[in-house]
């Protein structure tokens, strides 16, 4: 996706040969129309499919795949971290590491919102080792539903989460692949 | 706004005398459409602001800010809890204290994204006794900018969130106002 690179090259900056900041329009500050055209980038990649709900995990996942729910017209759910004293006790978990903060966490979501009739197509801001999203496949995996794909906005191609993914045979469709960020150069593959 | 008092009543459930659960639409799973909706009213009631910037805090307030940003042409910025490492060092932050997860943590905005030319409308899904919303007044005021208002989608009007804030002149407009959860029925003001 062009406009993403482009975005990535004027706005992003980056902070060592494995961190990109691009937090001025994809996680921290949010430019709203700019992920209008992500989610309609996500629903023309994933056209062929035909996912009943689209799935995250919060914080960073949620406004993208929110954008990617309205252009696809379908419910978003949203993955916890932790397990608030709100949600009950009848949850799907998988347990995830961060390698971003240095810390292990769970990840929940409610059984209400995802049954074995669901066809989920997995949303995320990045991709890296490919924990989280791992976590959410072990979550698809439990719930019994069945993966239609995995839409990433960034995917460090130079980390091992996209192989991961591919060799299980997931689908898995990046809207922009980062070869590299050595001496503070973005470089796409 | 009477759409979103129909859908609180339907799919809202009371958890206890103080906890209402709105997870099917509002922050786990998300109805993306009624979502638009929530942001249309809310550009609505601020029509006769004059805002720069939409200010949240991570995690359920971000679908709702993503969208009242849709509707009012308007960057979002999330306040980020704990400070991530990739966060750089110049961050405004208040510390806040959770009552539904019973922590105490920090909110973080890099100041890249907060300037005192900012007028800001602060946007979030509860407001219960309102320490998050205090939070965020204080980012805005270490930051300069200026405050257009606080927007809520439900307020708990049985708590003193509410109250707290208008009594410092804020101007507050929520969407629906629960008055008691007494003996699992949901009042509304």
């Amino acid at each position: 996706m062009n406009l993403l690179k482009e975005k990535i090259l004027n706005e992003g900056r980056v902070i060592s040969e494995d961190i990109l900041k691009v937090d001025s329009f994809l996680n921290h500050q949010l430019d709203v129309d700019f992920l209008v055209e992500i989610g309609h980038e996500f629903a023309r990649r994933f056209k062929d499919t035909d996912p009943t709900r689209i799935l995250t995990v919060e914080a960073s996942g949620i406004a993208v795949a929110a954008m990617a729910g309205l252009a696809m017209n379908l419910p978003v759910v949203y993955a916890k971290k932790k397990k608030a004293s709100t949600m009950g006790g009848d949850v799907y978990k998988a347990r995830v590491k961060s390698f971003t903060r240095n810390e292990e966490y769970y990840i929940c979501v409610s059984s209400a919102y995802l049954t074995n009739r669901d066809r989920v197509l997995i949303i995320d801001d990045f991709l890296a080792r490919g924990n989280a999203v791992l976590g959410l496949l072990d979550i698809v995996e439990e719930s019994g539903a069945s993966l239609e794909g995995v839409g990433i906005v960034i995917e460090k191609g130079f980390q091992e989460g996209g192989k991961r993914l591919r060799e299980k045979g997931v689908r898995v469709e990046s809207l922009a692949i980062i070869k590299s960020l050595q001496d503070g150069r973005i470089v796409f593959e």
